[in-house]
């Protein structure tokens, strides 16, 4: 592919090559974007102007940018156009996760936030997956986690009351749930099963993550167990789909 | 929480037993999907219309039904409403993963089509995972996959060219990958490695997931080896995110 030398933009295709032209306009575009022609977050030129630029109709560009999305390049985003992704945070789901340790192995700073804590009945869902008595009392904290002070998650965490007395006093003190666990006798425990759903965002999440208003979430529903097995913690964890993915390795 | 006696259908709610109204209100709405007041699908009533049932202001209610989403039980789209969710297909991320076999254990009847097969050059972030020389030709298979004829995913998936030369043939006959690996040596495979991430469907894919234009995706990113470890597929597969939610036991 060369630039013609009419003088115009245009960029000439290899119309008889075997290679059909939306592969070669996506090629091209995966070598700008590698070549830092679009930085992360920056929004590609419209559909016309790409058009145009190659030469081609808009249905080619159309399926060229489709192809990048699907090699998770670029998104496009609804009325907005389509951008650049950033390298997202890798969040693995293992069964020792600690959102600090992922965060600081990725050379990002970890940090986070109480928003609110409450300490309430337990719904029936609740009681049955923390396998407690109908009723029981549960703290329920409410966190927002950041990596480089964006935004990542935020987390709504439940435990048993009878268990954890002085769970919210010790996590206000030290930011840490693995902390505040450990001050009550709790000294490992692991996560035993994970479901991972997506969803639009709710206009809270929105807020506090920063996300626009129609944006999507990666939301993960952990069971946490300690070394007996028995259930300690459920959380509720919405990420900001655009920058964190989930990794499981088998 | 009982109806009042004087023949409006507001409900009273408790306002000094210690549970917060949106809290109340949230439970009631719980005990009303679970009786199937409202089904799988539906829409709940709006807003204001709740407000006034429950005799109570908008941000309450709305307290309310973010709880309810919390929870996974609906969901907001953005312009359209709330809506009841419906029970989701679980797919487990696990090392031996067959969509037949995942679906048929949810007493649900499995299906899929061959969309599209291509044989291409791969590009270099393809030989690089394949492990392939620079350059090598690849099969390239689009599938949609159906569970009770409602589409659940779509999924793009890359197979070297010259270790699987009929791959296309014998997938196009069975249905299946995993006979049409069988057929050329490999009785077994594995998942080595699942990214999974969000965004919004691409105008393709809600099309042929029958979604909405601005729903969301769930997207995996699957790294198959046989039996040696050497890989022998790529995949990417956008799940229908109102209809699918993915679980990792530990």
């Amino acid at each position: 592919m060369t630039l013609t030398d009419d003088g115009t933009s245009a960029i000439s295709m290899e119309r008889s090559g075997g290679v059909a032209l939306w592969r070669q306009i996506a090629e091209r575009l995966k070598g700008d974007i590698r070549a830092g022609v679009w930085g992360q977050g920056a929004k590609l030129p419209a559909e016309a102007e790409l058009a145009q630029r190659f030469g081609v109709n808009r249905h080619t560009i159309r399926r060229a940018v489709s192809e990048l999305a699907n090699e998770g390049l670029v998104s496009s985003r609804q009325g907005r156009g389509t951008f650049v992704e950033s390298a997202p945070i890798s969040y693995p789901i293992g069964s020792r996760t600690r959102f600090s340790e992922i965060i600081s192995h990725q050379a990002r700073e970890p940090g986070g936030r109480l928003i609110a804590s409450f300490r309430e009945t337990a719904a029936p869902w609740l009681t049955d997956k923390l396998q407690l008595p109908a009723g029981a009392t549960v703290h329920r904290i409410e966190t927002l986690h950041v990596a480089d002070s964006i935004p990542v998650s935020v987390s709504t965490a439940w435990f048993p009351a009878a268990r954890f007395p002085d769970l919210v006093l010790h996590y206000a003190e030290t930011g840490s749930v693995t902390k505040a666990l450990a001050a009550h006798g709790v000294t490992d425990y692991s996560r035993a099963r994970t479901d991972i759903s997506a969803r639009i965002a709710e206009p809270d999440e929105a807020r506090l993550l920063q996300i626009p208003a129609d944006a999507p979430v990666l939301v993960t529903a952990v069971l946490n167990v300690d070394s007996d097995g028995k259930p300690i913690q459920v959380a509720r964890t919405r990420f900001a789909a655009e920058r964190v993915q989930l990794t499981v390795e088998s």
